[in-house]
């Protein structure tokens, strides 16, 4: 039995980053993945949506170029095209997480992982033995017991891109990140939308000032909150709210309600698991020494980089070298048209961990790049929290172009606890969308 | 006589920032202005520029979006609308400056400024007594003494803004930031562009192997290096190169070697004017008691956003509050197609400066977001400068789509002193063309 440094379950942007890391160090490292590498992140999540929601930005632009001085006719949008496109970036950036693990020498293997003790797994027949296991196996789709959740055209994250034509009616369950995403993108390129969503506000791990501000500025999807779904039937989703059901037509239903952890039973071999998944500590170990958990697995914090963050710390703590995962400073963005992202805390979260807080808002507008590329219209607008008297920098939440881009300098600052006297002495370069940062912290 | 605190001369983004800040603060400002609220920046430079390659940017993004499922027909510019939207954004601006003024109740003035005294402005007749001047007079364009600069069809980039139709052949004298941008605009939108350079490279501030990839980038426009031009007539542009001697058809030609800062004959009054600006110090203070220069006039750092915060040092100084001006993490962005930006020393400056280094340089292509929005081919990449040893980041290098964008992330790392291991513990949102940072910072 061969017998590695690190074992690594699942190739997604928390095992292949971990892998990544340990190889690089020196590590003899074996990566078990049952599917494709990359995991949901780029084949299922991140990069597909990013993808697609490119080709519906790039739609609209066409289309409505003229106050800008771009006159188009006949402007289409090709589904098959952009798919193909989607496809291609995904088996591009696999063939470069298989270069990235040659060139560390991760020793890869295709096939589903059992553990067969505390000290070996099994993979395609064989098995092999670890020092160290990070399970990395991240999350699916929740499908919840709604009666006709199971018909054919009732689909998740998976399903929902590989469509071969654009349905009429869409009905998105869920108003998360992933339903708000795959709404803005469907309704860009001319199909009905409706999201139904139990809560009172979309998005939740917005501010609300923002997720709202969102919502209005998604004007051509149907929203409806504090709403049950009830069934789905071949044609129609229904729903319940203020007591009163409502049909909505559907000839595709996106499932999107939330996600569970793939805990692979290892309750069984001892491993502490809790509904939301694997109990870790700050340097992502389980209960069972050699034993960690990153990514979605844990249910920590469900994003991409958390995960990559996670895989760092946990193979830092097994190179001995002191390092902890925080989750204060992680940002967060959302690819709808108009973008948003945020970082820290919202002013809402921030007064419930009793800070005594500053905030200060200023509208996109204002800024001279944002003028200038996307006119007086549309939405954009920046919020900074501050706690009062220390001056430190708790949260930044952006809605417009380039928050996505601009939101990891605020993870930068939050990281290293700056206070607005440090930040009012940076300088942002003229004109961009970021001196927005810079102009909310001179507006508090 | 009235008398005040601060006057200002100037209302560009180093006059207009100082004096919203000093009124701010409660001192008694007066703005004098001679042409438009927000100087150069907003009505001839920054502003301006960045709308019109916006527009050129949505032309070419119409053109060839079919690879993204975006198909159209009869793709056409329109400059008219294109210049229409560029005046209505610097209108919006110069009425959010003037808003800005009254709200930090700024006196303004338009009209020329000339000094009494050293303590003594007129203007419009009227004089007004200071405590502090800012003189932030800006610079304008230099036009060397060519036979022939004084055509009409040669234009500085204040006429150029105003032609009301697209020329066939447009040589741009220069291949700075000024020259290269227009180029990157007019060739997008079908006119044959040359430039002509005397230096060995374009844009001088870049990594010299940024500049020459930003340079084989703009494939469609004809570079011309350690060229001199000897002579322009109605129809051409005539130049030397390695003693032979070419002509360039041009039926307009745009000069844009340099800046030349205005000074108002400061010397008079005994202000120490040096051939590339007022003499200041740390705190922008001239000679004189009293007298400050701030923004281009100083000739100091030639951005929009130096000038503001050299404004701001400069009213926190008459504040009494401790600032310096300081140069070494300014960011600068060139916003062609693609986008350039950079922050803090390039490989060679760093050397010269007699730094050990250590540099790494990632393409964008391997980045997930590039990928899905830009393909496989567009360029893109960028290169960071390291102390070896020490690991404080000295430099940021970006060519790429976002890169304007990013870039004030760097400024923040390198005003707080961040060194690689610091900066790996930042966590930046996925998919996001920004993590290209931290992949360079993995790759050293």
């Amino acid at each position: 039995m061969e017998n590695y440094d690190l074992i690594v379950i699942g190739a997604g942007p928390g095992g292949y980053i971990a892998a990544e890391r340990a190889g690089h160090a020196g590590k003899k490292v074996l990566l078990i993945e049952k599917e494709n590498l990359g995991g949901v992140c780029t084949n299922w999540g991140c990069i597909p949506t990013k993808s697609l929601l490119n080709s519906s930005k790039l739609y609209k632009k066409a289309l409505h170029g003229e106050a800008y001085g771009v006159t188009a006719e006949n402007v289409r949008f090709n589904l098959e095209k952009a798919m193909a496109h989607k496809q291609d970036t995904i088996e591009t950036l696999r063939k470069g997480i298989a270069y990235l693990m040659k060139s560390n020498k991760v020793d890869v293997v295709f096939a589903e992982a059992t553990l067969t003790s505390s000290k070996t797994v099994m993979a395609d027949g064989k098995e092999y033995g670890f020092d160290n296991l990070f399970v990395a196996t991240g999350s699916t789709a929740f499908v919840p017991p709604i009666p006709g959740s199971d018909l054919p055209h009732v689909l998740t994250n998976v399903g929902i891109l590989e469509v071969e034509s654009l349905p009429k009616n869409l009905v998105v369950i869920g108003g998360g990140v992933i339903g708000v995403e795959f709404a803005s993108f469907f309704s860009a390129v001319g199909v009905n939308v409706s999201v139904v969503e139990m809560m009172d506000e979309i998005i939740p791990l917005m501010d609300g000032e923002f997720s709202a501000a969102l919502r209005k500025s998604m004007s051509q999807v149907d929203f409806h909150l504090k709403a049950k779904v009830t069934k789905i039937d071949k044609t129609k989703v229904y729903f319940e709210k203020d007591g009163a059901e409502t049909a909505l037509d559907a000839d595709l239903v996106l499932m999107a309600v939330g996600r569970r952890p793939l805990t692979m039973g290892l309750e069984k071999i001892g491993v502490d698991v809790a509904p939301q998944g694997i109990r870790v500590d700050e340097q992502m170990r389980t209960n069972l020494p050699g034993i960690f958990a990153i990514g979605d697995v844990n249910g920590k914090s469900l994003l991409a980089h958390s995960a990559s963050r996670m895989g760092e710390v946990a193979v830092n703590t097994i190179l001995g070298k002191p390092d902890r995962m925080r989750y204060d400073a992680i940002p967060w963005a959302v690819y709808t048209d108009p973008e948003a992202a945020g970082c820290g805390l919202t002013e809402a979260q921030a007064k419930d961990a009793g800070y005594k807080v500053q905030t200060a808002t200023v509208q996109m507008r204002a800024n001279g790049r944002f003028l200038a590329e996307q006119g007086k219209k549309e939405p954009g607008m920046c919020k900074v929290v501050v706690e009062e008297g220390s001056g430190l920098l708790l949260g930044v939440h952006m809605l417009g172009i380039y928050s996505s881009e601009i939101i990891h300098s605020a993870a930068a600052m939050m990281e290293m606890e700056l206070r607005v006297q440090d930040i009012k002495e940076i300088v942002f370069p003229h004109p961009s969308v970021s001196e927005i940062i810079k102009d909310c912290l001179w507006a508090l």
